[in-house]
């Protein structure tokens, strides 16, 4: 195993330290604010290469779950006011985004995030030690175990951490997704008289305007915030107090309900405890809950951008109805080609959401017993998925949405030329009627209204009222 | 296409009629109550074999919607009294369970519904024709498409029946989980007393009760209800009333108002009408909430069933803590093998909704721009999932769950040689102290206890005290 | 539990008759040919519906299977004749079709497939003591586990039957596959001469032919053949002789090579033994990748249905390159409306596969140890996914392919309108001025070739050669 | 836009050059390699934040592609020696490992990969006007799309090139399961003689050794050679030659056969031309059966995992027949606990593989006509899968198969508890007889001779041979 190579070719240069824990010494780098566990969860995982330091959130989640832990600590008496004020310091360093970069480990790792935990630990305790004075290591003065976990484990201080880090990042997600809706419902109040041919199955269905088209797809993003909320709603139900397996071992009396009370009040958000922390210990029904809502909305962007893609394809042989802006020549052989390749990288984002998804849920689906040890993999693809759809969506707006023009001149000969005007008669004179108007106008080419003239089915002033724009587009309840 | 033989063939025993569509003259069985497009229609989908009348909740949702449009064309003057009548009247027959063998057509199906919906007209038009005192096929008495789809599309009609078939089918579905729920609660309370070893990561971990594992179980079912309960909520929102597209072409001012109300009220459902009926139409958002939420429960079944399966284990070389009631004879070659064959059917259900999720997210991404022509896809993995989950949850509960037992002596017996203790001695020697005594254990045999009064690290009435279960297991807040 | 009730009901018209199993006494109707363990597992399982007997293909796998080793036993004296030829002569019966109704057991089963194999030995016994002259049920004479099942276990019997199934049934999936792409080709022929545009990303691209363009459907299916094949010799390495765990325990040293050579020649397949009997015993490996084959197919069918579908987009407001015959009115609103329904099928049934997929990959990921007991969900998956695509393929093949029919005009004129045949330019005036002349030519209006001729940047002569189709679309190595 | 305040930032302190692309004037690092699309495609695609340059495999495959067809160009004469020689330098540089940091766009790219091309287009001939005496950007003595990308198209280059990488990647991969094997079948060496009891279902099944369990993990390792080999075979069919659509537009009579023929010379693989270059141009089957393999392996090694976590459980609690080495200490409360952390890393990223599989097959499906826009997201998971199992499998080798111990005590006393060898003695006593012994075992915790010799059913001789553990264990064939 090279791993020790390249801490020795580091040690020569930055010198170390000797750490211990249970399994014996461990060699740290010397101006390491993390510790002996971090050190070998490094070596243990080189997977994805993306550390903890990452997903900024996930630090500060852990730091005011620690922070609340010490403040219950301190209130119950397990905490002197040094240790308790050293630990709150180093956590509220973190909150400010100081030493992140001390947050190494793999965001892959075993150990049900046990690694994640120490991480925060150690340099929570190193940190603390600065504050009081002492060396790094010097755990004898504030031990990351005894001082820093005290009254946690794992298995309740990372699921909790985990959640408000998800919350936090659906918190920048629903802003996206709100203003890709408000350029999308400005689209729809400016194409609000751009009259269009609807389409079914790909096949010309009856006239819609362009700005309808645009406020459903407004509409139907507007309706993502609400499960959003409902899905954070399930995350801040956290099992803090429940220890190693939610019977609350090695938790005083009372300690769980101040560490919530306390984590509430340090995040700001509405954390309750769970109702069975047993249970808590190992659900991950809240995690798949935020998944679907993540693939729910994937699905959408992506109907969304293939509808653009379709309205857009063209410019001479494809529907053409409307234009995007053109963001980069499209092609290294083919001169003047322009590509809708925001709409695309939308879509490819869209399908990692959802294929992830299928990782989760099959990580969910693998806990055993008081425990489910996938978690971390759980919250890599969550936290993740949050970032690439916020900053996706971002794109989709600024770069394309914004920017949309409608081809009127296209929209309206599309009307012109369409048979399936045919459908607003049928009220009048009758489907089979109807369908015989419609085979020949197809065969034919000659136009709807000319035909129904031509048999004398209805009045012309009927026709011309049945066939207006304002009828046939009108949107009733 | 040989379709047709099979079609003679039955002919020359039972007759034929002649019906006319669009596309032309059709024979259809004399004595079939549908027509000329359900014949077509089972000619050109012949996949699945599993034709509509195997969900009656379809039949049924599908006769509410179209009593409750014929009451709401009533009320607008566009149907008779006579054809109302024999149109809600055919509808009460299908409502009763009567001619569902009628419902022929393949659950995959192109055409976005239509053929599903063309069946209903068809089969709701001659049964109010006999009603009316005419022959099958006389439907210039009763048109399937002019007085049964009156003022109604495949496109509001299709997504909304289907949608009160699922939420339908959701009820069976939680009256099972529930009851399954209060099974495992049962075993909560009559285990209360067993103590055993909990398991974190599949390593001994800390004591509990085996009445507090399966007190979870019970828990982490009990929130399912109220995940299915939203998510048909969702499902409630219907968009009857847009017709082709949202915009409401051919139904009159008024219709869609008073056609949902009716249906309400026919359903004895809160229905009501979608926001948007443009986005409505294509929207399938909703059925991807429904679906994530049984892969939801799904996900915790499997868990659950995996759990049985571990704490089975055995008799004599796994965990044996409980024991499954024997259903069957395990093994064609080992005698006297009795194999955990419940939780393993159990979990190939889950399975299935599990990857059939993925083939619902499929599906609701391909919808374009006005409609989404997979639908018909979904509905049947949804309304089948619903079935395979609700069965199988009753086979757990009942061919399984109550038939546990414990035991006793087993579980004893852990808890007794476990090292796992240990932990709630850290509180009170030191995580490092408590590391070096499980060390010892492990590498000499001798128990926790015993190594710690050998140190006389604490008094012996401090020991016992800690390590009383009481102590131990009990569930802090 | 009231699946008893439906029992004696048939009791009472049809009598039973008593089994007995290590469990204890089982009633079975008198008539059954299949006996109490199969009637213990027809209560234990009703979840899907769908019987053993719904895929003959299995049952004829079976039968190979029983006959093999009836053979094998027979020549190693563990069987007298008369055993060995009523065994032989029941399973002939099997593999003509009879008595398949008398395999009762669902599809979706716990056991690991014990409940099949035993259903096997129960009816083979039964049929074997009716050939020898004794009732249904005097096991004595010829027994289920001690006869029919000799040497043999569940655990290597039904993954051997079931890779025979499922070879079976790729062999008719195959044929279908051949068939569309044959017909793709013709197609491919007939268009030969139909010039059309390219597209990439949906925007109009470079010349080709709409032949071309079929041509390349009916290649990319082409390649399917091997990819089956190469899946198929996977699954013709069985597990015959290994018996519980792959240690051949209970079957006398030559069975299992002499059972696998009586099996190649029974099935007439080119089945040889695994070469690691206790990892064939739970390894899943051949199914993953014969379903990720089924997976590769549905994505190709899936896409090229798409495709037809854009082709055919319009009449009026779409491609419209492309005809799709009319198999049904398409809409109930809509008169003259034809959708591309055949298409939308083909993708549902391709979505239904990669779906399932998902589950047969969590199936196989779920195997423990010596077994993988979700075996069961993987047969039927795999049976059914090559039932539903035969079917649809041949759907797609029969009732759009052989009908399409090209729009001419319309690719004629979109050729001529299009901007993309600037691209021919490039070697000849560079990609900066052919950008600029793109440029210029979406802005008026006017063609490219007017353009160049305009600013003199190639002589007629040249001009016509670089934009004749020959040259545009010839396809070279 | 905030995009360009980090580039005018940049510009303060490195300042900035113009370019110019059909889309206008573009400002780009004064110093940069890369050119105007470069730098607009990092503009628009800011979404996983790994670039390109993230996977030199691929930097290298598009070096490798762009000196191939740089020698053909220059055979053909459309390349000067002094292009040609520019050309192939900077190539070499690419190869050799120089200015990977050139390639700086996102690997989620709309645009179907013309911006990866383009990167390496521009990055191409800055290296090469550098080495024929130019400033960056002087593009009229050697231009990105006029010379490097001479005869080509992003639709051939980069499918060709992306297949390039994958099959570097999978070379590693192979080491890595060859390494993995290898000392898996060492394990299977040093446990020869252990002797324990086989499990089906997580029961207790019949007696095997510890190192027959071993050797089938490797020989269930040792078949994905051949698969990988396989699909490698597939990847390297490529479309170069087929420019734009597959038609070969722009590229002369013979190009694509003397470019593919260097591209084998350069890249040493047996790379081949596609029979059909239209097909081959949208065509992702080759990556879907690849991803497949990718999954079949990460399923092989989730079950392989999730059995060392089985037989490692306890210490006292399960089943305990294996020693995992302690890699790090497993609780931040429980002291002594040791997880199975390697195992349960490995298993979450073959959940990655399985659920990112999904990913790739969406993408896969999402191909429209001529091409398949998504094809980056495939490429980049691809290498990706490739990357963290490579590094997952080396973990789980060198730091846990590699020292693991048997607990030979504790298998020994497995064996010897267990009723499961009764199945020995049914060819001795039938299966009744057995199934009766084996119910009183359970029942009285006798051992089964014990009972055999009470009963006197067999002789002491006939017993301890058939209960020998030669005779139980031995792999027939």
């Amino acid at each position: 195993m090279n791993k020790n190579t390249n801490l020795q070719q580091e040690n020569d240069t930055e010198g170390i330290r000797l750490e211990k824990d249970s399994l014996g010494e461990q060699r740290v780098p010397l101006n390491a604010w993390y510790g002996a566990q971090t050190q070998r969860a490094k070596q243990n995982f080189d997977i994805t290469g993306v550390p903890i330091s990452h997903f900024p959130e996930l630090i500060r989640a852990l730091a005011m779950v620690k922070a609340a832990a010490a403040r219950a600590n301190h209130r119950l008496g397990l905490l002197t006011d040094e240790k308790a004020d050293a630990i709150q310091g180093a956590c509220a360093q973190l909150l400010r985004g100081e030493h992140h970069e001390a947050f190494i480990v793999d965001l892959i790792q075993g150990g049900a995030g046990t690694s994640s935990n120490m991480n925060a630990n150690e340099v929570i305790a190193n940190l603390g030690l600065a504050r009081l004075g002492f060396d790094k290591g010097q755990y004898q003065h504030l031990h990351p175990n005894n001082d820093v976990n005290r009254s946690q484990s794992t298995n309740d201080v990372y699921p909790t951490a985990s959640r408000l880090a998800i919350v936090e990042a659906a918190q920048g997600l629903k802003v996206a997704v709100k203003e890709l809706q408000h350029s999308l419902a400005a689209k729809g109040v400016e194409f609000a008289d751009v009259l269009k041919m609807g389409r079914t199955q790909m096949q010309d269905a009856v006239p819609m305007t362009l700005g309808q088209e645009f406020e459903a797809f407004a509409y139907n993003l507007g309706e993502e915030e609400a499960r959003i909320n409902a899905a954070c709603t399930l995350l801040c139900e956290v099992n803090l107090g429940g220890t190693a397996i939610g019977t609350g071992i090695n938790a005083p009396a009372g300690y769980g309900e101040i560490a919530v009370t306390e984590l509430a009040d340090i995040s700001n958000l509405p954390v309750t405890q769970a109702g069975n922390l047993i249970e808590a210990s190992y659900d991950m029904g809240a995690f798949v809950t935020f998944s679907s809502t993540l693939k729910r909305l994937a699905v959408k962007l992506s109907k969304l951008s293939n509808d653009l893609r379709l309205l857009s394809s063209g410019p001479r042989t494809g529907f053409n109805e409307i234009d995007l802006p053109a963001m980069q020549p499209g092609s290294s052989i083919m001169p003047g080609k322009v590509n809708p390749v925001i709409p695309e990288a939308m879509t490819q984002t869209a399908f990692q959401v959802i294929g992830t998804d299928t990782t989760i849920t099959l990580a969910a689906e693998a806990g055993q017993l008081q425990l489910n040890a996938m978690e971390p993999l759980i919250v890599y693809n969550l936290l993740n998925n949050c970032r690439i759809l916020s900053k996706s969506i971002r794109m989709l707006d600024q770069l394309c949405i914004r920017g949309i023009a409608a081809n009127r001149e296209q929209c309206d000969r599309h009307v012109a030329q369409s048979i399936g005007i045919v459908t607003a008669l049928v009220p009048h004179i009758g489907y089979d009627n109807a369908s015989r108007i419609a085979g020949k106008a197809l065969l034919t080419g000659k136009g709807v209204a000319e035909l129904v003239q031509e048999e004398k089915l209805l009045s012309d002033d009927q026709l011309s009222g049945i066939l207006s724009p304002q009828n046939m587009v009108r949107q009733q309840g």
